[in-house]
């Protein structure tokens, strides 16, 4: 991991979970920085995502700090307003900059009031212990049912010098396309303005966190913020804010794969590209339907080439085809084409299917070169063990 | 079960399915019976569905027979047209019927030549077995992931003596609403018009097959046909007819929970009510996505009072609403109220929440007195198993 420069970093245990791991984390930038983001678009909103809202709309895109927490969504409490509010003011204070430069962000359980005192405690600790290599200790913070965790870095060579660009995000469950999903938090030490920034997060969303689904369900607290510090003193312009922009979209694309492939209970990552599509939204909602048809996410776990599944799935995402038209590929071998079953090695192709990376491909030819590209992973018995239990 | 006059039925070992099982059924009109059916809305149909709907234009809505077969959905197949319409051919020869007055029906794994012969050859046994005594071998036949049989049937006492109403289906997984779900036959012996049939079939569906969802997956194959024999002699008017027509409602309402009750893996069957609510179809989308939501299936799973999982998914249902007066029930107990949790004993009501029967009611508030029901069921190990393994 190469790290931007201009942010310090650290974690801390603060009783919000049960279990004794850090559970919240700190992201300070040196001076302000421009900043951008995207939120859930689910009508039940978080309390931290309401106020980061708030915040952002005053401060005009500019932020200090980010304090996140897990183990506690923040999300249908009594308190949750409260809590938020003070926590960010306590930033503030103990770092000399503004309340509305402070964004909250929990993750967690919906429904269970979050100890404010718990929280706003432990920031002293955060702000004692900020250092710039302590990235991956807030990656680790993050972390509810994830298993592993989740960093991307990238370097992009610009005229004047190189601009470094990290991310690092949570989340395996409750995760589906619409919106920024879950956390996610990335950093660059350039110096973009917030407008421009919002247009790189909006094509670094639509490729990463917006073609991803686990399960369906989407979040009341997802929260992806966009930082530039401008520690580098680099104004990248034309040529090279686009090889910035490309950098945002590859860090954040491996964010949301690393999410994918570690979804709850999943041994597999499945990537489902559609291609040959009349337009990007046509191309996007089939992905999508495969992506999120349980019953091909099981044959999938089962390494079962059933890919009539894969078809009923796309017949049923809202677009119009002709399925004597469609040809579909698993793992690069041929499996249907003009909409009919293909002879294959049945043996050979489930064995390619066991890998840890499981390719779906489905082309329209309906004369079109619009494609999508969406992640998943399969869909396994050990997604129901965690979530039948998760709260108790 | 008391049985609608006019109507027989036989089923057999076709050897479409390998396990030795019967897997063909037929459903005879003793007279060409009037009819109505709705299909899935999968751009993928399978061919028996495009020949049914040809059948009935060119019928004018009449109906002699019905040939089922599971085990092989007929569809994405290179024979596919062809087995459908030489069997029903095969049927109306051996009735002296119309091939337009025969309905095909298939059920089972997509993109496999269906045999044609083991089909056709099969008709000769059906024709010899007809009998008014083997609705429940029929109902068997259709079975395929189906661990339970599911029949339902109600009398309609009106002028002129009474009604009979009985109805068959099948299905437990590859269930979703916005049509017909799977396999389903209602069989009446009132006199009833195509066109009232229609009207009946359509609110009949409603409440029961299009207020149903397993996993989110459309099925190409679903066809519910309802069928009117006019046996009794009896043309049913004004209040009788609403009578026979609330029958016809009670017998798919219990067919669908019969499918929700036995869907795959199921422990539980769960009914989602959402109640105060602007509009009919705000409030069928809200449950919809509760229904549908993989957290709260695994959470009732694991007997889990996790309402704040029930909150975020009306919250994507695409419904705008005010979080903060939405009450939400589990099983009569009152967990959130205006959007907040409630004290609750909670060992007490995941006891309750270990029952075979589990209600979760979402009250809005939004001054509206609209409502509506969706039946569902728990998602557990099983699921995955079944469709993990389900082509090999």
């Amino acid at each position: 991991m190469t790290l931007p420069l201009g942010f310090r970093y650290a974690a801390a245990y603060a009783g919000i979970r049960k279990e004794q791991k850090d559970d919240v984390g700190l992201i300070v930038a040196d001076r302000p920085a421009n900043a951008a983001a995207v939120f859930t678009q689910n009508v039940v909103q978080a309390a931290p995502v309401q106020l980061c809202r708030k915040h952002l709309r005053s401060s005009g895109g500019r932020v200090s700090a980010i304090l996140i927490n897990a183990g506690n969504a923040n999300c249908a409490t009594r308190t949750g307003d409260r809590a938020a509010l003070s926590s960010c003011k306590a930033v503030a204070k103990a770092l000399h900059t503004r309340t509305e430069y402070v964004l909250p962000a929990s993750t967690g359980v919906i429904g269970v009031e979050l100890n404010e005192d718990l929280l706003v405690k432990s920031i002293p600790k955060l702000v004692e212990n900020l250092a710039g290599g302590h990235f991956a200790a807030v990656a680790h913070a993050l972390m509810t049912t994830d298993l592993r965790v989740k960093m991307a870095s990238e370097e992009a060579a610009v005229r004047g010098g190189t601009v470094r660009i990290a991310g690092m995000t949570k989340g395996s469950g409750m995760i589906h396309p619409n919106m920024a999903t879950t956390l996610g938090f990335v950093m660059i030490d350039a110096d973009i303005s917030a407008v421009v920034l919002r247009e790189m997060l909006a094509r670094g969303t639509e490729r990463s966190y917006n073609s991803l689904t686990v399960d369906g369900d989407m979040s009341t607290n997802d929260t992806v913020v966009l930082l530039a510090s401008g520690a580098t003193g680099i104004k990248p312009t034309g040529q090279d804010r686009q090889r910035v922009s490309e950098g945002v979209n590859r860090v954040m694309a491996s964010l949301a794969e690393q999410i994918a492939a570690d979804g709850e209970g999943a041994r597999k990552l499945v990537i489902v590209e559609t291609i040959g599509f009349k337009s990007n939204e046509d191309a996007r909602k089939v992905a999508r339907s495969i992506a999120n048809s349980p019953l091909v996410k099981t044959a999938i776990a089962g390494s079962d080439p059933n890919w009539g599944r894969v078809l009923a799935a796309a017949g049923y995402a809202g677009v119009q085809f002709n399925p004597a038209k469609v040809d579909i590929d698993l793992q690069g071998v041929s499996v249907c084409r003009a909409g009919l079953a293909v002879e294959m090695d049945e043996a050979a192709l489930k064995s390619k299917l066991d890998e840890q990376q499981v390719i779906i491909r489905l082309h329209l030819h309906e004369g079109g070169k619009s494609e999508a590209r969406f992640f998943t992973c399969d869909l396994t018995e050990g997604y129901i063990r965690i979530n039948g239990s998760y709260r108790t």
